[in-house]
């Protein structure tokens, strides 16, 4: 049955960005260290290069992944992926106003302005039977306070950040219980955990 | 040889203390979820009853400590554990000014005014072969940032606090990258792992 999942690269202490939006290329080095390719459909970003362990893991659930959910943060601070998300799937992007440049909803890019609810519902009629993605802190923050997410995915990497942004951000509704972790692998220079929304 | 290790369990989002320092229920919830009792020397802390794979990876861990690193913080809010740290080691409590209810050094505790690597070094002494645990964010911190600490261990608990303290507080200088982990046990509602500094 299709999922809503979300996930992130995490530091030791807990952040997914430095101060300043720094620290990306300690947080993202297991992107690079292995040998491992997992092809990216954007033009804008390289094919990923992982360790055998993290691509066990990583590629089935891309492949599993039927449409994203992403904040306008993130379209626009990535340029919006040069026109394709690299995991090869339609992207909804939760936006007050639509961006002027698209003039309509296409196989790449859906845009939807009437809250996180209503992204959710969009994204699941694309992905079908696969699963959706709901990628950005602030994404999946509104996804789990609205009762809508079933699993999140850490990815842990041995960094220390001192601060910058967490996993969930300011999350109202605190604390929130998971099952699992569900499954952990352990790749080069990062530990993948996965948990259930307890319901 | 002897080394310096610091330890806490963290929250999925990376807070070792939930805001108002609230959330110890159900970080500490692997404290009491298992069959294999741990006794405490502490007549205020009752012994931890946790699973057979936490035993396993805490109890040796708990064996080879020598001598434990506070600060005055933790020493008065846990009202010096009743008189007798629950590892059943001598304490070594980085404090501003020594309490008056003791007049003298004794095998339960120890003060040092001097600061952090003073602190250290008395434990060290006292630890002998084996090793020197410090703990409370604050003293890690301080630890890591004179060089100190050799490795550190994460009880990564599968809930989200949504705000609090943070492992290392407000490290200065960051990033600072780790090796490992050199071990992820996976324990109930608890997953232990370790990791090295890198010098």
């Amino acid at each position: 049955m299709s999922k809503i999942v979300t996930g992130a690269t995490m530091s030791l202490d807990g952040y997914i960005a430095g101060p300043g939006e720094s620290g990306f290329d300690l947080l993202f080095q297991w992107y690079g260290n292995g040998d491992v390719e997992i092809p990216s459909a954007s033009p804008d970003v390289p094919p990923i290069r992982v360790s055998a362990a993290s691509a066990g893991l990583v590629k089935p659930e891309w492949e599993s992944t039927g449409a994203l959910v992403v904040g306008r943060y993130l379209y626009d601070m990535t340029n919006a992926w040069g026109g394709r998300h690299p995991m090869d799937v339609t992207t909804v992007v939760l936006t007050h106003q639509r961006p002027d440049d698209r003039p309509e909803d296409d196989e790449n890019f859906v845009f939807v302005t009437e809250g996180i609810e209503a992204a959710v519902t969009r994204a699941k009629e694309v992905a079908g039977d696969k699963n959706v993605v709901v990628n950005g802190g602030q994404m999946a923050r509104q996804c789990l306070e609205a009762g809508l997410l079933d699993e999140v995915g850490v990815e842990l990497v041995p960094v220390v950040l001192g601060g910058g942004k967490t996993l969930f951000g300011e999350l109202g509704a605190t604390p929130v219980e998971f099952e699992g972790p569900v499954a952990v692998v352990e790749g080069t220079g990062v530990t993948h955990l996965r948990y259930r929304v307890k319901k």
